[in-house]
């Protein structure tokens, strides 16, 4: 008698194949033996529960086999095994105590063999999330009356005005990515589109070699009029957000559970209502806990975390809006607040003390455009398409952007975010 | 009394207001006649039916206006009229026989004031078409099981060893942008991912000055485990497209009617069981209609046309799907027939005479792949990562790619994918 483990696939189905001598040739026997791990086989048989229960596995269904055929051998010896590639650290702690050393599989191997690492449950688990993610915002949009656009990616000249894009030759005109839809997602609310969203792929040049930071990811923004003011906006954050974590936690409990089993994390502790902060009270709150930061300055990494955990503390969430940020540090286009105008119409959203969301009302007075455009240092000369749309009347309106890799990171409590990219890109890796 | 036609926006609001001397003051209505066309303003009044009859609009709506403000002020004169851009060929003909000149706005000037063109019903149908060809498509594919990815567009030397893609330099190692999300798209089947489908940028950078080519578009594509055979990949291409245009023609009716007005065309005609023709098929009713093509050779632009209105005229539909085509004209990595290595698992498919999607069964046999790229002349070392993706366990599987334009272009008939993309992008056109 021989017994052969299959690997379950995902994590849905879980069965052990019993080939039983007395059912099969011995030939089969030898053929399964010397099947190579990942190797993908047919299967004919009967489907039973075993009297005596089978130990290791959590499924309690025996296959008898009748046939086997043998889809796709994988090679004898793996670069990365499975086993290996979903081992938790506590597991590989736990063995070591024990005097027994596993394979620990390091991140840049895990992604060098990206096809077998993605099956593990937890990677089976992370981008079923990716998927509902993405699902979510765009089904909360379309019942808002939200259209989706597509706007080109490569752009003339250096997109923005702003940091490190990719430039290009595009037959004989310099070019570039884009690095956000912002100024095409604008266009299309001057072309009478009164709210709009964007699913796709967002450049950045930048040599940030953080946990958070892609040259690549995967941008969901969105554009909408504004009838009166730009919490309008943030409305359509707070729920949108609220409706998709309601959902990955009722919908998705297998896949985060899968998750947790390899990468343990609490679940995300937000209110029904989201929290909104003004930048005022959060610069407040820190200097109360000791912290002074500059109040028409931004934030920095270490006093946003800071601020999150005060956050948490005092109000029970970890995810809250900071809004009325300080203008000088928000980009040109960001609308002033009419009370004044140190502060602006924008706000940020942040998820376990790191900041996920960037949002705000967007100047749609050409003049005016133009007059920040200046005292921010651009040449207006370069993005006068863009300032012209304005022109010919332009609604009130405003937006935010967000990056998928960035929720599913966060919402997992994941410590990088090479783990919610399929084929991650960043100033070292253009590969697979 | 001062009447001010408010251009309706979109086409789904339509309204005269009315400004009553006895009402408001006559500054309002000197401010009003001032009031530049398509400047943005608020009204409070109150809503009524008029007891004359109002003429010139389709709405018998009147508002009687208390307040007026203006929200953005439009230039003067702007660059393109919307009456103008509105206008159908058949206007602009009938008034010329009737010794009346109208203008006649042409494509490049209507995408160099792309803003003010969109504005027009027909754009505004066009682009709802979209967004609901996109939703439905990713509807239809999620309720069979598929999920979403995102592959990178970014791509490390030159993608698909094919034609002409847009080089750029990645932080020091030569790169391309994707022509098509094929390789990884397969690599998510590989890393055990059953069915899969994304919506993305793709680009090509080939010097084609077509009404059908663009060097940016959206991709839909799809890619799936193969159980027994490649009609299961042909039977989700029946069932979404079907279910598509079920949806449009019945949805979309305002939408459709709004583009019918100013580019006349006649609706889709499609069976309920898509038709499924043998390449070898469509090459015998080519050569008895007395048009001679190779039969292991491809079928150029003009036979495609004529196979069409063969099928048109014999089947009753204007879509159908024309598979096993000759090996020799797809890709290496199409998977040849198991009964005849001339031809292979693979499919084009058709909307009134134009080629739209194009499918296959892929190789999974990693020696075989080899075998291939070899036949196909391309340097098997610079597709080693791709090639050893099917080493670890690999299932059959197959999959299709379509552009969004081109479904939206030939479900409505009309002459242009410049039409159908919101900012186009050809070997000419860069901006805005």
């Amino acid at each position: 008698m021989a017994f052969v483990v299959v690997r379950q696939k995902g994590f849905t189905v879980q069965c052990v194949v019993t080939v039983q001598p007395d059912l099969v040739s011995r030939q089969m026997v030898k053929f399964v033996a010397g099947l190579s791990r990942e190797s993908i086989i047919d299967v004919q048989g009967l489907v039973s529960v075993p009297s005596v229960p089978i130990k290791g596995t959590t499924q309690q269904v025996e296959v008898q086999v009748r046939k086997l055929h043998c889809i796709s051998k994988a090679m004898p010896t793996l670069p990365i095994n499975i086993e290996d590639a979903a081992r938790s650290e506590k597991e590989i702690e736990e063995a070591l105590q024990a005097g027994e050393q596993l394979v620990r599989v390091n991140q840049d191997t895990r992604l060098n063999y990206r096809v077998l690492d993605m099956r593990t449950p937890a990677n089976q688990g992370i981008f079923h999330i990716q998927h509902e993610v993405g699902s979510l915002f765009r089904k909360f949009l379309q019942s808002e009356g939200f259209e989706e656009i597509h706007t080109p990616k490569l752009i003339a000249g250096t997109s923005e005005g702003g940091s490190a894009v990719f430039k290009l030759d595009y037959k004989g005109q310099p070019a570039c990515l884009a690095q956000s839809p912002q100024l095409h997602k604008q266009m299309a609310i001057c072309g009478d589109k009164e709210r709009v969203f964007e699913v796709g792929p967002v450049f950045r040049a930048e040599d940030s070699y953080t946990h958070r930071h892609l040259c690549e990811f995967v941008g969901l923004d969105v554009e909408m009029e504004i009838k009166k003011h730009y919490s309008e906006v943030m409305d359509i954050v707070d729920r949108l957000f609220v409706t998709m974590f309601d959902h990955l936690n009722e919908k998705c409990k297998k896949e985060l559970d899968a998750v947790r089993r390899q990468y343990p994390f609490e679940p995300l502790k937000y209110l029904r209502k989201t929290l909104r902060l003004r930048f005022e009270e959060g610069v407040q709150m820190l200097k109360e806990a000791g912290v002074e930061v500059d109040p028409y300055g931004d934030l920095n990494t270490e006093s946003e975390k800071k601020l999150g955990q005060l956050v948490l503390e005092k109000y029970g969430t970890e995810f809250y809006i900071l809004h009325r940020y300080p203008l000088a540090v928000r980009p040109f286009y960001t609308m002033p607040c009419y009370d004044d105008a140190k502060y602006s119409n924008s706000f940020d959203v942040f998820i376990r003390g790191e900041e996920i969301i960037s949002g705000a009302q967007r100047v749609h007075v050409p003049e005016l455009l133009e007059e920040r455009a200046k005292a921010c240092g651009i040449d207006v000369n370069t993005i006068t398409t863009y300032i012209d749309s304005f022109r010919y009347g332009a609604p009130p309106h405003g937006g935010f952007g967000v990056g998928l890799e960035r929720v599913v990171m966060l919402f997992c409590g994941l410590n990088n975010i090479r783990k919610t990219s399929l084929f991650p890109r960043d100033p070292l890796r253009l590969a697979p």
